[in-house]
């Protein structure tokens, strides 16, 4: 096994494999990355137990192969001495039987394999039900349906993102059962039908390695596995296996009243009025709508203090006045999963879910649930 | 207890202050920022076991007082409070016996007080000699030596940064005994006869609040304390008691070579050559200088592997081959403290002390001793 590769490149390539390498590994090889030379082309590839990440590089001017062959290298290693590297090339050899050496300008770096054998044998296969959707548009998705997931849920469908097509429809929700985050596209075309379930950090991490570009990501989805592929990358999840809740029936339809806030404004006042309490999802704060309009934003923590804080909305569609809590977190989170500057709160009551939208942000509802304080 | 100041001014100086609050206090009350309000002045002070720092705000236009009196409240909320707002004034007064009332914009923050008895009283009496020295000169000399001092040395001397005047010399060391950093300054005029040991955390604290300017800073130092003061503040720390080592004697003159080195390619080399090793002083990495005059920087991980980095220096006075190996955090730390695009190390042997200086780090000399390896 001999290579030469461009720097800049096997960087880009080895940084989107990487996001698929276990942080703590049960084993060493699982925090590999397995490189596999063919004749015209070199294969990077790393998997957890939850997602695999394969890179495809073929031959260019950019990466010269002199022999075959597979090893497994440990992956952080392996990036940081790319990413260290003030060379233009990097020169990758087999040694001895389990050594590679890295020749990187005036640094030659000698690195003990791990054990190709023992690497997991991954199944990229497309055998499934096919769905296309742009870059822009699934990084869309994503952003605004995965954070509201469940994080350690009892029950398992909760911790995934539900997709479901109908028609020219494809809707995508995801929900904790104390908030909830829901978005439809329309196709120009009739879609196959799919329901499927994806885990809500399966689809963080694919974010992650999709760029900003237009781009096309095919995704193919069977029975356990979803496979993406987009430019040379190939991204598999496993899926979630269960029954969705239906959310239609959840979602409220007649308000007291509605209020809309500048979004800025907005998350300044809350992050002030939050001062006192914990950064997580356990700390309550308090909206009130007093007579005047103004909205009272507030929270307490009996040791240290209180703190008030008075938010003018830009408008408000019936002064109703009425007072809920609700989590501070899940707010901010809303909050912040919204594209527009102005942002719109419709309420039900002071104990029943309320719900938030953005004048730009198209298709897509979010509801939180208020608790008792 | 009734003042309102300007946000900006209020927030610098609770900055400053906060350096000295314990940050896990073994009582709330040492958390807690005091704030005495006089009739024509407010000061604020924090303290723990090693120093306290007041800042002392007279009335100007950014201040008004309506009435006196002292409370406590706990630092970091205070300090919060302060930088979050987007207020021009901030009022404080004192609402009930344990309460303050905070009002800035349309926040309004209530906040239990700690108790002001129990806050630890602070001597900040400027009774011993006295030395003055301008704040450039004095951030440098901290810079340049309180990182060699021992973290936790049984011998508590060594953990401390000491000072010796001599006529119209200022000499400041700190040793951990495996490395050395020694600088000193001269002064127009002669100097009052100081022999005394700071405690190294305590200059980096100071070093933390001393700005740019080129104000003076005055040193008051007694026998078991130094007072510094400048602008509107005072510093105080406590001094640590024993006799410090006489360095003189281990600082090698004669030498086998001295190499000069590019300081940036320097640094990127031992960046790369300690790749797969631990970042820590406890990682070994190997100089050795080759037959063409170019230096082989080098470490191993068994596990891993290892890095070979090539370096041309800039210049080399003999070239006899040679090796040594050193604590990789030492040399860099080192490396950080010269200010020089160009530095030299001046090597005696194998496992002898080497020294490093830079071409434009005036009157500084610093010492790491090797290990075997």
């Amino acid at each position: 096994m001999n290579f030469v590769i461009n720097r800049d490149l096997f960087l880009s390539n080895l940084n989107d494999v990487s996001k698929a390498m276990s942080n703590k590994p049960q084993q060493p090889v699982a925090a590999g990355i397995k490189i596999d030379v063919k004749e015209d082309s070199i294969s990077l590839l790393a998997t957890n137990s939850e997602i695999a990440i394969q890179a495809i590089i073929p031959i260019t001017a950019q990466l010269s192969i002199e022999s075959t062959g597979t090893v497994v290298l440990p992956g952080k290693y392996l990036l940081d001495i790319v990413k260290k590297s003030e060379a233009k090339d990097i020169k990758v050899t087999k040694f001895e039987t389990n050594v590679v050496k890295i020749i990187a300008g005036r640094s030659e770096v000698t690195m003990n394999t791990l054990d190709v054998e023992a690497f997991p044998i991954v199944n990229l296969d497309r055998n499934g039900v096919e769905l296309s959707i742009d870059v822009l548009n699934l990084k869309q998705i994503i952003k605004k349906t995965a954070f509201a997931a469940g994080n350690q849920d009892e029950q398992l469908v909760l911790t995934g993102v539900n997709a479901v097509t109908n028609g020219n429809k494809l809707e995508v929700v995801a929900t904790d059962r104390y908030r909830l985050a829901k978005k439809h596209i329309i196709f120009p075309n009739e879609l196959e039908k799919i329901s499927v379930i994806f885990p809500s950090k399966s689809l963080d991490d694919l974010n992650k390695i999709l760029d900003d570009s237009e781009d096309i990501v095919n995704i193919n989805i069977s029975s356990a596995k979803a496979v993406f592929t987009f430019k040379n990358i190939t991204f598999r999840t496993r899926l979630i296996k269960g029954a969705f809740p239906n959310t239609d029936a959840i979602i409220p339809h007649d308000f007291i009243t509605k209020i809309k806030f500048n979004k800025a404004d907005l998350m300044a006042t809350i992050d002030r009025a939050s001062l006192f309490v914990a950064q997580d999802a356990t700390s309550i704060i308090k909206l009130a709508l007093n007579k005047d309009g103004n909205v009272l934003i507030s929270s307490v923590n009996n040791e240290i203090g209180s703190v008030e804080e008075i938010i003018k909305p830009i408008s408000c569609s019936d002064i109703i006045p009425f007072q809920t809590a609700f989590s501070y977190r899940y707010l901010l989170d809303s909050i912040k999963a919204l594209d527009s500057n102005e942002i719109i709160i419709s309420f039900t009551g002071e104990i029943k879910p309320f719900v938030l939208t953005g004048e730009y942000d198209i298709n897509y509802i979010q509801l939180i649930v208020p608790v008792r304080a």
